[in-house]
């Protein structure tokens, strides 16, 4: 908890505020730094794993032998150990990168590179209106640093059977679809059976990121740039957003949401 | 303006949405790839001039001999050619670096470079509640893409004098201040003189630039990260953030702030 000083225009008086936390990670492969992000200290292995697979520097969890987390005076180092072969495309991009907490794109070094063609995702699943809303409603309650701050966004995965599998969280959106997504392998599972659902806006490395989870159907609370949208549709993934308790709006693949 | 299937309870309809455009930008120095970024494109010499001064890369304006913007099939050179001599610091950090549109912190590569100490802003200057609260206001009615979108953010300067003296917009909140910071040196300025206003969240990479603008005060519509009030607290800033109609909270710096 901070305090901080409240002004309103009858006077101002102390008050306590619960403020998200950031810190700076090194994401560390065999002994080499592939990133810095700022993130929030929580979940920091689903982090590391979901960073190294939605940036494609790891094709799967098999490629993960050890994993290890070390804290350091300016941050904390996660430390991943590859098996040998594993690496994916790490050896194209292994400089070190740092983001901020809302990066997503780290690591390339051409505009081509930022705006790579995102693999076509298959799983093309079909959801009814009613789903797509249950879905988008299913993170409302959930979010434990974010009721708390009302400072950092979430991400999440529901399927029709189970609800809300996972939620993670972020003072960054790319972080906590990173750390979802990680959670995910770590349960031996990709975004093939059902929703993501943020809470964040949807830009491009949203939806790359969706892509390389292999989730076919991306719910939004905020809206989505008009790149996103375009990358979405090509990619395959049916894309709702501006979701409310009163609705949402599909940008693309409308042909999988029915009524 | 984009399609979308706006969907209620009691049916749906096509309708049309403004939604904000975002492409690949590679910010680029002598000739080498500084940085990599995903950005609005507007504004865009602002924000190569900006994101080379908050980032430390140069010191000011006078290292700048000549600025060239080269579209590409996959996104938009920004090429600044600078003075000999007048590089900065950007020798030590010139490795290709690539953000998200919320990238802050691209192109250190350790865990003690993230969390650089932030040089003290001298400027110190006071203001009254009043004053806070009309900076705050003074975005209001003045975002052109936002009121447009309501998907990006806005970063504005204002002063005693001149109230709201530049605004500017992005998809990631970083390059909004980095673009309102290139946007007033162009001008001849720094932030010595007044209150720089986000509509963002403040992470703590949004105090380093404001630091290193110079700006003294920073007002922001929505909350801090605990991090970014320690290290405005140590750089003399002064923080004043969920700004809302009926008031603001100080977070630090407040014996600069009078009622």
């Amino acid at each position: 908890m901070v305090s901080s000083r409240a002004c309103r225009p009858d006077g101002q008086q102390v008050t306590e505020r619960c403020l998200p936390e950031e810190c700076a990670v090194a994401i560390i492969h065999d002994g080499t730094t592939y990133a810095v992000l700022m993130a929030s200290p929580t979940d920091l292995e689903d982090l590391a794993i979901g960073f190294s697979l939605t940036e494609g520097a790891i094709a799967n969890m098999a490629a993960v032998a050890e994993f290890e987390m070390v804290g350091q005076a300016d941050g904390i180092e996660l430390r991943l150990w590859l098996r040998a072969g594993e690496g994916g495309a790490a050896g194209d991009r292994r400089r070190a990168i740092v983001g901020g907490s809302g990066c997503g794109l780290c690591g390339v070094e051409s505009l081509a590179a930022a705006i790579h063609q995102v693999a076509k995702v298959t799983a093309g699943l079909r959801f009814s209106h009613g789903e797509i809303a249950a879905a988008a409603a299913s993170l409302s309650g959930r979010q434990r640093l974010g009721d708390a701050t009302r400072a950092v966004h979430a991400a999440g995965f529901w399927t029709r059977s189970e609800g809300l599998v996972a939620i993670r969280e972020d003072v960054g959106r790319h972080n906590a679809l990173d750390k979802l997504v990680g959670a995910m392998a770590r349960m031996g599972r990709d975004g093939s059976g059902g929703i993501v659902v943020l809470t964040s806006r949807v830009s491009v490395e949203m939806v790359q990121k969706t892509a390389r989870f292999g989730a076919s159907v991306l719910v939004a609370i905020s809206a989505p740039t008009a790149l996103a949208v375009r990358t979405a549709d090509a990619a395959g993934i049916a894309l709702a957003a501006v979701a409310r308790v009163d609705g949402f709006e599909i940008f693309c693949g409308a042909e999988r949401i029915a009524q």
